[in-house]
């Protein structure tokens, strides 16, 4: 692809974030040889691939394993407000690369630079949290019924993490894990989603130097690129984890308790969300709408919490309505990397399927489309992934 | 006095709460013989006095002090939720005595039967939380920056509390102090005011039941009734005392502050209150109505936290005041054990005096009365202490 | 069976804990005419019947299910401190009913009678726990990062919580769910093990009573006995029950995971145990015997923290060895009504099968009995239900 | 005096923490014209004058006030975690100035290098902490015990804390106490020890320069450098001020608590302590050496918490003493700056003056002593500030 988009000199960017043509796809304090069919990352805003990741296969999946299974012996031991420390300094490393990373999220996910960024900061300010965490890591002193005993909680790190992580929150999604988790004490397995393997590889290239510098191990943030079937699968059946934390489809969530729940283990999911607002007629209706119009298009509705639905009391429902068409048909979509435009595209071609077959269903079953939803179409929108926000009822 | 009063039977309550013509007024575990002036328990009801306490002098001090020095000894080595089991005792003890104790409540202090029905339940609310916490008496365990080391608090109890309690709430204030100190492992010495000494008499009589049926030291409750220059002043330059929590005068505060504060003690100060209600033309009128009377005229506006106060908007200040001087002119006066009766009289013809005061104050400061002040005489209100609810400008 | 057995008279006892020849199995508020296949409650003293239970069926459960449901729909909108209320009532009625319950457990699941009353004194703590859980039911406040926005947690109940308990724990188990989620505002379906049956209908007949004498429905504690098969698999698989709570096997444990894992419920399981002591050289052997003479053979070894591993430090082994086996033989075995009697039998003659099977395993994988490990018999010994304990190595 | 002191350049060192030869006693946002008699910072290491501050007086103290309650109306409605940011900045700007700041720490004070980066070390250690508060500063919400009725705290800052920080710790103890009381929303007014106004003045320009890149008034950290009586007095007797925090003597902190306390306001004191190790015959005596002589020697025994005393069993009396006296002969006693020396020079003259008064009433009460207590005298030791370290008995 044309390496320069917009105002982005892309060479220069993956080159500041470590990113080559064809990467490895398997980190376990150095880069594996991975071997897996390679993997493409498209970017949604115009359909042309930025780079290629090389799969993790399943020896791969062992190797990492093992390395941070070694890596949590060491780590375990580390007092936790000297795991803040290490900590403090991501957070201070993540400021340095705040404008490039939040422009590869922007790049490879299609979310517009204002979010690429804020995603960045979410990152810095879990950090911040985690610090400070790092030294309230409280548990509890009790009274014991009887003489002269005592009781107190010691609390000890679980071990290996495995973090699931899909494309709408490229990189903070783990943040929030591995800040909190390695502060605890644990190490981390991270499997990102496939269609955003370049913000992990960025993410980890970073986190690896923060580690190499305190004098610790890489594998303490580990990484897995490959397949659901290959990787996946393995790491929620794995006992070696006792934890999974995932962001996913509530299909996939369910799929994640069944097996973990099999064997004992321990989940965090973070699923698919139906999200209403109701607009009482007693609303502040311009609070309401610009409520209502950041929930449903900001990140192109991709969100887990995307506003969804809309109950509108019958008083106000025609003015709140026509006033939320008139806010959709002023937000300009395009390429998320200009900062005019407030929505970007969806994340690929198949989602804009997706939605058209919604719709379809939708006016099968007696729906009215009040506004948009078509696909956008012409040189402003390459890729066949941009399409018109949609309100129907 | 008539040992009948409405449908009372005093003899026969005094006889179940254990209270005599004369009473000693120390107890240390077992009954001092207090050789101190008569302090005579004046009902405001109608003046009349209901018994008489030999006070406590600065020997009877001493032996109180000292018997609470040894019984601390043994009740900081009782598990917490042991001391809890004492205390839930007492709980399950006060619901026995509600009525008794409320009523006495009522008799000595003026406030009517709900109320003194409401301090003793609200005794046995305390006594709930606190046997909750004796098994909740969470410390922290903290995370070291050292190897291998670990941080954890310990609470240990402080030793004697010294607690002075003022006329208004007769039997509470003391609940609250010694259920929360005594599962924590502290003992207390309770100076009551000299207002209401039959209320502290009968209370200690059952907490010391409860304590000798569990086999601990009645001193874990003691008990001083006496003046503020001979028992007050001792006790709050004690530095066998680490705590004094007082409740009383802004005035008897400051005192407190200063003498323990010298000492590097610690106080608990629950002071008098200014409470203000704000009125704004939004409010529920009715509601703020209920709201108002209540917190003004409950207690006979005695409370620390009485409604001082009222600022209202102006768009509904003539309505407002209007419908709260209706309100005030069918609140029905007298004796507060009389069911249909909702505010008793004053603590004492002192207290009458000192309102009398103020509103000529008020009224040299071109303030206006817009109802009330009056004090009631004839046969319905004896003993000078009845006054109507006054609303000013 | 004869209704004297020692010094229990089985008639009157029943006849106070409300237990018939024949009794329903269900429970929503009122007891459901159950037609299930009868369940003989067999007490393992000397293998005669106590009663029966007929058990629950399909149609059962969804009558329970139904009134729990509108059961939480009162219950939930009580304020916490007054369902607090509710146990507090709870405990004292515990507290009249300690020594027949106590009786009830030894007789019906076999532990000694101190050991039972011991069980109820467990119900008994966490009331009192419980209720004062009720006043401190703590969210937090936090400070948000933007402009005069606050953010605070508040805390809703669940629904209905699906307990499941084993033999092991009849009556406590229970209590520990109940106590603490009813206090949070949640009901409780309970299915307790087909082997305890009375224990689970006696406890309800007196939570009932409570509920009723404060005006709650008594499906606030409902009551399901019956198979596995037919209750408890639509127990783990019903999407009203957002709350698995279990005590049992860890197989169960797995399969509950799984089947609640794959409808993303949550579980709280507690399952079996492989508990180890570490006798050191420089322990104090005296303290340790007794620990492990009390963690090994209390309960019969049927506790899942029983001890069931000694790693003994070289120096000290034989002598420990030797002492732990002396002490075993003063184990006196028997009727565990019996005060004199530290051990009684096992559940049923299944559980000593087992232990005979495992033994002979261990002999196969040269193993070696150091002491006991026999089936008793002879009158003493009624039932096939004694056994000596075992020692191997 | 020559600007050389060892390694050190102090004209470099005092441009680059912005200290001049006279510098103002007074900042409130900008540094005020202080007009008071100057004070002059003296070096105890060779009893030369470092720099002089001219001593704030009443006219700037109330300046300073009303800057810092102007600036309190700004700071206290900013978000906390926003506030959090500046901490963070705080903590990255004093890790850059970290081996500035704590050369002149030791150059001001006397303690050694080590201690005196150390001390930076801690300033940043709580700024971490602080920053992880501004996110964590937890009040908690409540169930009512009425219906439909909810609780929760929530927590607003005090306003304007009073800091009195003594000469042992220059910067660390302000640390604390900003950090975290600014993250709470209040502001401060910090009176330093007259002993070292110039880690003072460094601190005050570091923090300023992070409060202004943030855009905040520089009144949130405000400075007043002069006597006890002019300055001292007025802060603890300021009913603006809600609580004053101070180290310091014993005798000052009850002249503290009995004004503070007499005007209601609140203290935290950290004050003298007699702090002692006990040496069991079962001790790691070589453990209980090192911990006894970092305890006792360490910042040459000025600590708060130094080791004062020891109790030692019989058995371990002589070899332990014995020891004792070898460890102490190997202090390494001189100029602090020095890498080598582990025991620097007291405070001043005066504190060496005390220290003889104290062996002499010692030896008249017949104490002996074992080693050292000498005033060391010669060209290494200058200023008549060093002396050997001393055990009695």
């Amino acid at each position: 692809m044309n390496k320069k988009m917009l105002n982005i000199d892309i060479t220069k960017l993956f080159k500041m974030l470590g990113i080559a043509e064809t990467n490895d796809g398997a980190f376990n304090g150095q880069w594996l040889k991975t071997g897996g069919k390679p993997i493409e990352s498209v970017t949604p805003i115009n359909g042309s691939v930025l780079a290629a990741v090389n799969a993790a296969e399943a020896e791969d999946y062992e190797k990492v394993m093992s390395s941070a299974q070694e890596a949590f012996k060491t780590w375990r031991m580390v007092p936790a407000p000297k795991r803040g420390d290490v900590i403090q300094s991501l957070g201070n490393e993540l400021r340095k690369h705040k404008d490039n990373l939040g422009t590869l999220v922007s790049l490879e996910m299609g979310k517009i630079k204002v979010e690429g960024d804020g995603e960045v900061q979410e990152m810095i300010d879990i950090c911040d949290f985690a610090v400070g965490l790092s030294r309230q890591l409280y548990g509890k002193t009790m009274h014991s019924e009887r003489l002269q005993n005592r009781m107190y909680e010691q609390w000890h790190p679980l071990g290996i993490l495995g973090l699931i992580t899909s494309f709408n929150f490229p990189t903070a999604v783990w943040a929030w894990n591995f800040a909190v988790g390695s502060v605890c004490g644990d190490v981390t397995i991270w499997k990102p989603s496939s269609q955003v393997p370049l913000c992990a590889i960025a993410t980890t290239r970073i986190v690896h130097k923060v580690l190499k510098e305190h004098g610790y191990p890489g594998a303490v943030a580990s990484l897995l690129i490959g397949s659901g079937s290959v990787i996946g699968e393995r790491m929620i059946a794995d006992r070696r984890i006792p934890l999974i934390s995932a962001t996913g489809s509530t299909r996939m969530g369910k799929r994640i308790g069944e097996v973990v729940g099999s064997r004992l283990g321990r989940t965090i999911l973070e699923l698919g969300g139906n999200n209403a607002v109701i607009i009482s007629h007693r609303s502040n209706l311009q609070m309401a709408l610009q409520a209502t119009l950041f929930g449903a298009v900001g990140t192109a509705g991709q969100r887990c919490t995307s506003t969804r639905r809309l109950i509108i009391h019958e008083n106000v429902y025609d003015t709140f309505v026509n006033c939320l068409i008139d806010a959709y048909k002023q937000v300009r979509i395009g390429n998320p990397l200009d900062a005019n435009v407030l929505m970007g595209p969806l994340i690929d071609p198949y989602a804009v399927d997706n939605m058209q077959i919604a719709l379809q269903r939708l006016k099968k079953e007696g729906g009215r489309v009040l506004y948009g939803g078509d696909v956008l179409e012409g040189p402003t929108y390459p890729g066949g992934t941009y399409v018109k926000p949609c309100i129907a009822e």
